[in-house]
């Protein structure tokens, strides 16, 4: 079994650093684009063997050393009770945007195995036909950039109307919080019963905040999740996207492995998180549209300075973009694993 | 004369922290509106009596220490030889975008007396009916910024059309940022020659970078601009947005004043960008709509933290918000006027 990617986890050593790349399943690839032009999003995210069958294609086509459960962050939110589309050429839109208690106290926290089952059933099929080739990775947004969505009602510009309620209304935006803190805890643990062997919290859009108002009203809730997870005995990965001025705070998350994008020096991020956590990241996605001499490069430069960390998985700072060259995400696997502990 | 704006960006003493906010000129403000209600939005930039009156709104209403030329960053874009439109419910949209050398060849570095006398005007008209008031600020766009629009046709999510020309083809981007350093450099000098007092370069989309890739590609040309710039005797403030991650860089692009968004601590940032520069900043637009109590406790932990540079020139971290009370705007200036050094 390739357990490169969990042992890196752990901080344990390793002969080679692990890499796994964040939306690996996804348009960049044809063989995703053929499954996806019989079935619309939604319903590939909820038909196990197709969510199965597109997970498991990155890690046939690109080998990377791990897979990651194919589903939307926002999947939870519908099961909280909330109605959710993805009209074509937009993002995805939440009917009756959370904005007053009647509205948090209709949400339920949803039961996975009941509300969700496909998910646990993805899981059950994906660890059968991995058969421990390499481990399997579940996620779920995090508290806060879940909320964005619900009080939006979609992707946003400027959260004025989240910043609103976090300002206004802290009282109410807490209970909103307190809801999601425990959804995301269970989504998480069900996956982990269910038999993923990691997990990545994702949080998006955790990069709109000051560090105080992050610090204040969202690293607690990222605490109190991480800290319940922990006891499930897997590794967590904390992602906070855009987080750059925000690493002092992000250190003190509680997570296994801390997430880094791409608009930082991965080597001045390590010095600001320090030697007790291990990084991911944190290649430009658009660093994929050099040459494939310029990517070794660039590879070679990140693998070196995340030797500085108590441990490094390379990843993208982001999501691959659906413009990627396939061609140039298999040569970005293959240098992260000739390059790795060489440079 | 007010000059408390001038002597902070030299890093003089001064009695009190000047403050000016980003966009103070605009859709927050009715009487903004009103004028905005007869004329859309690229004839008020080209009509020198309305453009200086929405200009002048913010100094009566808010009191701030200076006031900003009103225009678009994408004026000088036009006069280089784009098609510019502003449809409503849309950002700005350039008509074909560049991509190839035959169109660079065709865009002109353009003479600002000649092709943009609105604006020659606009600034007389400010001089005089300010009297000295409060010091008038010029602007622009910086050549990677306005490279963005030209590049991508418009606002971009991913910036994948610079990138590529940036990675695949960077003869052509050096050439594009060439003669945009040079349109940058004679449209602020023209501005100078004008009367304004101080100028500021806006580089809104230098965040979509790696550390890497703005040194390499985008930090020569502001450093070049800046430097000519610099022999007019005028201050130069240079705001970067979105930039935790690079100031290491940005302090070395030789600007006077350097602006900082709200997702730093400005203390933190001020300890990367040392004891030789100005900052400005860095309120987060949506603290506006907490209470006024809160505001000004907001006020102060900047104020405080802002001593530590060589000068401070409060501002937000980005431009005021549409949804903005005014009266939390002008809570906020007189809470900078009253707190700083007392903090």
């Amino acid at each position: 079994m390739n357990d490169t990617f969990l042992r890196a986890c752990r901080g344990e050593k390793v002969e080679y650093t692990p890499v796994w790349l964040m939306r690996q399943a996804g348009r960049y690839l044809p063989q995703y684009q053929a499954v996806r032009a019989n079935v619309d999003f939604l319903s590939l995210c909820k038909t196990p063997e197709l969510a199965a069958e597109v997970t498991l294609q990155p890690v046939e086509i690109l080998g990377v050393d791990a897979a990651i459960l194919f589903s939307d962050i926002l999947i939870p939110v519908e099961a909280m009770g909330m109605s959710l589309e993805f009209p074509e050429k937009y993002g995805p839109t939440l009917s009756e945007p959370i904005r007053n208690k009647s509205a948090v106290d209709r949400l339920i926290v949803p039961d996975t195995e009941d509300d969700m089952p496909f998910i646990i059933e993805t899981i059950k099929i994906l660890r059968e036909k991995l058969k421990n080739k390499v481990p399997l990775i579940g996620f779920s947004g995090a508290p806060f950039t879940l909320a964005t969505y619900m009080i939006e009602g979609g992707s946003s510009k400027n959260f004025i109307n989240t910043k609103k309620m976090m300002f206004q209304n802290n009282r109410l935006f807490n209970y909103l919080m307190d809801k999601l803190t425990l959804t995301v805890t269970s989504y998480l643990s069900a996956q982990i019963r269910a038999g993923v062997q990691a997990v990545q919290i994702f949080d998006t859009w955790a990069g709109v905040l000051t560090p105080f108002d992050y610090k204040e009203a969202v690293l607690p809730y990222v605490k109190k999740a991480i800290s319940e997870l922990k006891k499930q005995g897997v590794p967590i990965i904390y992602f906070a996207n855009d987080c750059a001025g925000k690493l002092k705070e992000i250190r003190k998350s509680g997570a296994d492995v801390i997430g880094i994008d791409w608009k930082i020096d991965i080597g001045d991020a390590i010095k600001k998180l320090g030697k007790k956590v291990v990084v991911q990241g944190n290649l430009d996605p658009c660093a994929l549209f050099l040459s494939r001499e310029e990517i070794e490069e660039r590879v070679k430069d990140i693998l070196w300075k995340g030797e500085a960390a108590k441990g490094h998985i390379f990843n993208l700072g982001h999501g691959i973009l659906p413009e990627t060259p396939v061609e140039n995400a298999i040569a970005l696997v293959e240098a992260v694993h000739k390059y790795s502990h060489k440079v």
